[in-house]
């Protein structure tokens, strides 16, 4: 007999008929007569229940039918009596696969605090809300790459251990295979990289954007989902050391094409999400609800589902930075001393509090801030004519700010070598990004999406290190 | 005016409609009267023929629109007049985007050398066999997502950064912050890795299964598909020292699962590829017959398509390592002395040759190899009863022998521990993953796919280096 999902057992209607389910329990409960044992395999936020008659198999096999334990069990779908299902199993068979000491076994049958179970994150995709995450983190990740082929997009590996350094981003892992307790050196006792694995210093990527805009610069349109990285010591619920990045790039995309890009691609995920996770964001919303509930109103989220419907309602509202600062100068908090950062004018970089501002309270729409001042952006941006702004993008979302940023690229070679210049980026090791905008160079323009910045949008979770299966951050490489 | 993509334009029927193309010159020829110029923007293999007036146009700005420059086109579909293409486009109008120097670009309208194109990674998307083995490469990202998808599987990022060994798999790249130039010691002398920045010594992983068991004892059915790394000093064209792989992990499988799948997974590549890559196929295989010309009949490879079909004609050979010693033992080449590394009988690692004459010449099916000496597999494999063969499992291809590796897992707590310690595998590090033996234990089973392994099969490629972006070889990060 061929074992069926749960899923799926739960979503027949033959009643009668006989199946094979595989999982492992979740709680068992019951009297003298009859037990109840809920079972779960990964496949869906419910539970399948099974009856068990306890004459039939014995008290002994059922007491070790307990939480955690694997079972096989055959038998009769019938209409359920209780409440919370429609549908449960008649237990003809049951087969202990493996075994659980509830008293060893972590997870008991009760609520765990989320800090306890990333301690346990070999075992937390047995728990409802970690089960649902890794669902909709695949459905997510499913949509991405969807949406692009659809479009005609091709994704693009680009190299996770690099020599070059992106953007100067920030701080880097460095990868070497010499022996750290015996360093080789040069005569002038410099460290001698031409022993290295690379015959150069290494490290991992913080982006893959300059590769993507070479690929783009001959595919035309090319997207990149990767791991990327930051050394960066920062223990926050928005930091990670490692996380997952979707980068694309087009030639002959201004500005405008980009954020239409960003925009039709956004909606696309989070409509996907409500289209095909329905049951997994509805136990989501329910956490976040059960996980607030003694907040004051003026303090909770806003409920899941309609967060996500938000984003799909409406245009986003998309305006240049110099307008937002004004907006910003000009509003009641900050006249009343209520951000943390105040705005006093043209120059100020965003903090959060701003860009949840302007979109939950002036806007009430997701918003794209352009044309932002060159100081506070990277080097590849392009340059606006007035030579003092960029054409960079950012999109806001409420809750996180911040969800994409992204730019068109300068595409003129001098004006590209005059900001590297400007900005301390190391001209000849990037030759190979500069001889785009030698031979046929043409417009373009990209965008960066974290992917657990999303994740943390879509699932309501608050700390990233809940969206990511094995989180890394300063002093946390387990697993 | 909307920009169409080549891809379309060529597919249309509508003449004497106008569209804009945007792309780059890939060569230019013609007379006094009229230039045709050969155009692509990435998004198929064949080129759009523009048909441009002289007079109308100018010599000067025809001149510029030389192999290399980007244009931008606006122009009548026309019925071709010429071979090879069905539809040209008439110019109306003609702008030089990106200029191209012909006497610094690097690619010239001729045939240059995959060795040659290598050190000009940044610019070979631009060239035939590149941007076609890209999209190829996209197609097949795309078609592992959709098979997993298809049969309710979930994508799990696991750590790129790690503090395990998975396998033992070799040599492994460190990850660091610590200043090397300085690095800090203990009193002892040894280095203080409490000031790096996870605490302790990391690396870059080389194999994401351990961790995907994890996800597979809550989830069941999962599949990760991310990079994984060897700094292994390996310069042949099947090794790189970055590589993506894909391994996917399931509960409740036995090893005749694991095959079934196994089986199922690679044919719905291939076939995907059949389908969906048509046009990129027919050029690959036209270039691996001009490759080959000058080799003799016996040394030529099968056809690029005859091959891919191969695969999908017939059910896989199964077969145990040990039949497959006592074939190879008999063999004419074996008798013969003409294998490199001759087969004296069990316990012999299976070369290359071993494997493409079991497939090529003895079955003429791909095969799949069972039941290995426990001595040249991983400690995680499950023991036969017999103890002496583990529940392995090796997929073998044409041309590039073994295409998949993997096994039923040791669900069993005490036999693991015991495989672990006759391994050498350090025990207490791994508590997280014996656990899994420990609350609850399935059997279950996985495997792990190369990917540029796959990418080579499907492409007909014969350097491991050109089926990768920017590969990652000993001396070689550069991009």
């Amino acid at each position: 007999m061929r074992r069926t999902k749960i899923v799926e057992v739960l979503k027949s209607e033959e009643t009668g008929k006989e199946f094979l389910v595989k999982g492992w329990v979740r709680t068992r409960r019951g009297n003298k007569q009859v037990s109840f044992i809920a079972m779960n395999d990964g496949s869906t936020i419910h539970n399948l229940q099974i009856v068990a008659d306890v004459e039939l198999f014995g008290e002994e096999l059922l007491r070790r039918a307990n939480t955690g334990a694997s079972l096989a069990v055959v038998g009769e779908l019938n209409q359920s009596q209780g409440t919370g299902q429609n549908v449960e199993l008649l237990a003809k068979k049951i087969e202990v696969i493996g075994d659980c000491d509830v008293n060893e076994y972590p997870l008991q049958p009760k609520k765990h605090s989320l800090e306890f179970l990333r301690e346990k994150a070999h075992l937390r995709f047995r728990t409802n809300t970690f089960s649902a995450i890794a669902r909709v983190r695949h459905a997510m990740i499913f949509a991405v790459h969807s949406f692009f082929s659809l479009k005609g997009f091709v994704n693009i590996h680009t190299p996770i251990i690099t020599s070059s350094d992106a953007e100067g981003a920030g701080e880097m892992f460095q990868v070497t295979t010499l022996n750290l307790d015996n360093i080789p050196k040069n005569d002038d006792g410099a460290i001698d990289f031409s022993k290295d694995f690379f015959g150069r210093p290494t490290n991992l990527t913080v982006s893959g954007q300059l590769e993507g805009e070479l690929a783009a610069m001959g595919l035309a349109d090319i997207y990149t989902f990767g791991p990327t990285f930051r050394a960066e010591n920062s223990n926050t619920t928005r930091h990670l050391a490692e996380f997952w990045m979707i980068e694309p790039e087009m030639a002959f995309y201004d500005l405008n094409d980009n954020m239409d890009l960003a925009e039709e691609f956004l909606k696309y995920l989070i409509r996907y999400a409500l289209d095909n996770c329905a049951d997994d964001l509805n136990f989501l919303s329910n956490r976040l609800k059960e996980e607030e509930k003694n907040k004051k109103a003026d303090e909770k989220s806003m409920e899941l589902i309609e967060k996500l419907k938000f984003v799909l309602e409406d245009d986003f509202v998309r305006l240049t930075y110099t307008e937002a600062i004004e907006i910003l100068r000009n509003s009641k908090p900050n006249k009343k001393g209520q951000f943390k950062y105040p705005i006093e004018g043209y120059g100020a970089d965003l903090q959060s509090e701003h860009e949840r501002y302007l979109v939950e309270r002036h806007f009430k729409k997701p918003v794209i801030l352009t044309d932002y001042p060159k100081e506070i952006k990277a080097f590849y941006m392009k340059l606006n004519e007035e030579n003092k702004t960029v054409r960079a993008m950012d999109v806001l979302f409420p809750q996180i700010g911040e969800i994409i940023g992204g730019s068109q690229r300068e595409e003129n070679y001098d004006k590209l070598v005059a900001r590297m210049e400007e900005m301390d980026i190391p001209v000849e090791e990037m030759w190979w990004y500069l001889e785009t905008r030698k031979f046929g160079t043409v417009p373009h323009s990209g965008f960066g999406l974290g992917f657990e910045r999303l994740m943390l949008f879509v699932t309501g979770m608050g700390n990233i290190r809940d969206v990511i299966p094995f989180p890394r951050t300063p002093k946390n490489a387990e697993f």
